[in-house]
């Protein structure tokens, strides 16, 4: 196999990336337009834009969630984040996503804050830090606007004595050269880390493990976090839960190119929910786009929205409906709407989300901390989760 | 440097140890007769026999301790277990010690439960099952006789909530090669055995994490734990913590020769604190002592108590005087009291010992598990430890 131009782990995204090929790579299923119309009959309701645009293009066993939403049985949902500092919009997405599958099926979500992996995963970051940005992220997330009695957190520093009796139970069935092999650890990497995977396939069992029975599980994620739970998959059958079912969308691409991230020294590269609105007014003017080196070139030739950073704005987020979408699709190709006008509407949509978003997230911050799983003193079993909705 | 004829690891115990030898390998100190004099002058009573008989020969900063009981300034105790069958009466010596040192010196002592490195360690130990014997063999440990108001237990997989956020800590400054290299584990090693060694290192800070000042710590274990706490010390001064100081006694043999181990398949070399009467009474009848060939041989010259087995059950728990200890090891020696004597007279102290630790133990059965430190819900702070002693 010849070296592949680009890097796509958990721990790293480097190069252009193939999308199609890193689905050979990873062995993971084309997300078709069959499994996309079973999927909107199911649910008696249009697609998110996420699915019907396309930005969550593969899968993993998703026929199996379709068959328990066909059949009214349940299945949940499980999504997190690795807090280490504010959240950008391409963070929501897994969440949107999330949310739409729990508004129409009513199935219950397992969020999960890892701020002991962040904490592990850069020297610089004090375990303060991770925790306090783990709160502010869980407001972030829950301001997506879930149902409070069908969602509940696994915040992995204060949800441990609920987790660990399963994590021990993963963690003896993962040899350290599967983690090496996975993730391409170097043998300086702490053992905090080493370790973590187990904690990520927690929430992937939690409900299996508490009912008895087996709870199909739902994962939309970044294609990046698909190793994990190829380990956690490869685990399900020996332990007698189902193997989780995957949705990977594509990785968004930054401002300036690249993956939209949080961690790198980039600031200006990614679209913040917090960033002031002069700020974000800013960084989208100054957004890498598939523009034309001159408006008469592009008014002749059109641009190449696939390549913009903005056009990947309105796809994954900003686009308030399929016609909005549509238009600005053949506008920016055909050459009608210039960048900077383009940029100019996409802020109009950009500055009011972020204030609704700041206004909902505050309004959580009193009660977001009741959802989060701690274990009861004096009792050897774990605390409650969700209810798993009847059949 | 040659090839040694034994191993000595805190998972393998192999070989003919020589003990002076594994002392310069390990590079911790000789436990002299200054040190001892001092420490028995500070306690004011003489030294346990499990100190005065030389079953704690080496040592890593016991001056440190010294200077803290001389200066009546507190320090803790600190010993564990993992529990994977019942334990035999060699188990007992840290705690008997530690009980010594909690009795003189008031001090706090930590009992640590580690159900979850049990189950890692061993395929077929079931989770369950590591468990039910933590809760066991804490009623053995308890049965010792600690003050319960300055006694506290971190029994893994149910204090992971209080333990956690210490050991995430710990566990950023242990890199994997690190922990291959002391424990010498193959890649196959599960994860959760590569990440153990942070939650041993927990018990050795958390006084000081807790109250935020140093609290030295002092840990009497087999010398085949020392690799443990060698990870513990390199990584303290790093995180702000006192140096844990060591005991380390020698490993006491089984009654067929070898470590007393209860891991092994060879139950018969044990004397467990649960043997019904015939099965120690065997055992203690079958027992390999340094007798001679023949009973002629044995009279004229006389047995060589440092090799066996029942020797050492003399010297590290039932001889209950120095006389009588100085008498059964003068009369092995010169022949005067030939093995199954000795075996007689033994078993007549063991029995008796046996019955006693059983009721004590049940006694505890109804208050031990409150001595468990667990987690409070909706709190981010850990629950109480032990009182620190006043100085």
């Amino acid at each position: 196999m010849p070296a592949e131009k680009f890097v796509v782990t958990p721990y790293e995204v480097r190069g252009a990336i193939d999308y199609d090929r890193l689905r050979e790579l990873f062995g993971t299923q084309d997300l078709g337009p069959e499994l996309l119309a079973r999927l909107e009959k199911a649910a008696g309701a249009p697609l998110p834009p996420l699915l019907s645009r396309g930005v969550y293009y593969s899968h993993r066993d998703l026929a199996g969630i379709l068959e328990a939403a066909e059949g009214k049985k349940p299945f949940f949902l499980y999504s997190g984040r690795g807090p280490s500092g504010p959240m950008h919009t391409a963070h929501l997405a897994p969440f949107e996503l999330c949310r739409w599958f729990q508004e129409r099926f009513h199935a219950s979500m397992y969020i999960q804050i890892t701020d002991d992996e962040k904490f592990w995963l850069r020297p610089q970051y004090r375990r303060e830090e991770t925790y306090a940005w783990g709160i502010e992220n869980l407001l972030d997330i829950l301001a997506v606007g879930f149902d409070p009695a069908r969602t509940r957190v696994f915040f992995d520093t204060r949800s441990i004595g609920t987790m660990y009796s399963l994590a021990v139970d993963v963690a003896k069935r993962i040899p350290y050269s599967t983690v090496k092999a996975v993730f391409g650890f170097p043998t300086s990497t702490n053992i905090g880390l080493v370790f973590y995977t187990a904690l990520q396939s927690v929430p992937c069992f939690y409900p299996s493990w508490r009912t008895g029975g087996p709870v199909p599980c739902l994962i939309p994620c970044g294609i990046d976090q698909d190793p994990h739970f190829r380990i956690t998959r490869d685990l399900a059958e020996a332990l007698g839960y189902p193997k989780p079912a995957l949705l990977h969308s594509q990785i968004l691409p930054g401002l300036l190119g690249g993956k939209m991230s949080s961690s790198g020294p980039e600031k200006e590269n990614a679209l913040y929910l917090n960033d002031p609105p002069e700020g974000a007014t800013r960084k989208l003017k100054n957004a890498f786009t598939g523009g034309r080196a001159t408006v008469e070139e592009q008014r002749r030739l059109g641009a190449t929205p696939e390549v913009c950073s903005v056009w990947a704005l309105w796809r994954a987020t900003f686009a308030k409906d399929e016609a909005e979408f549509q238009t600005v699709t053949r506008d920016c190709r055909s050459g009608a709407m210039l960048c900077g006008e383009c940029k100019g509407k996409l802020t109009e949509r950009v500055l009011p989300f972020l204030a609704a978003h700041a206004a909902r997230r505050e309004k959580l911050r009193p009660t977001a901390e009741s959802l989060i799983l701690e274990s009861a003193p004096g009792s050897t079993s774990s605390s409650g989760g969700p209810p798993i909705p009847p059949p």
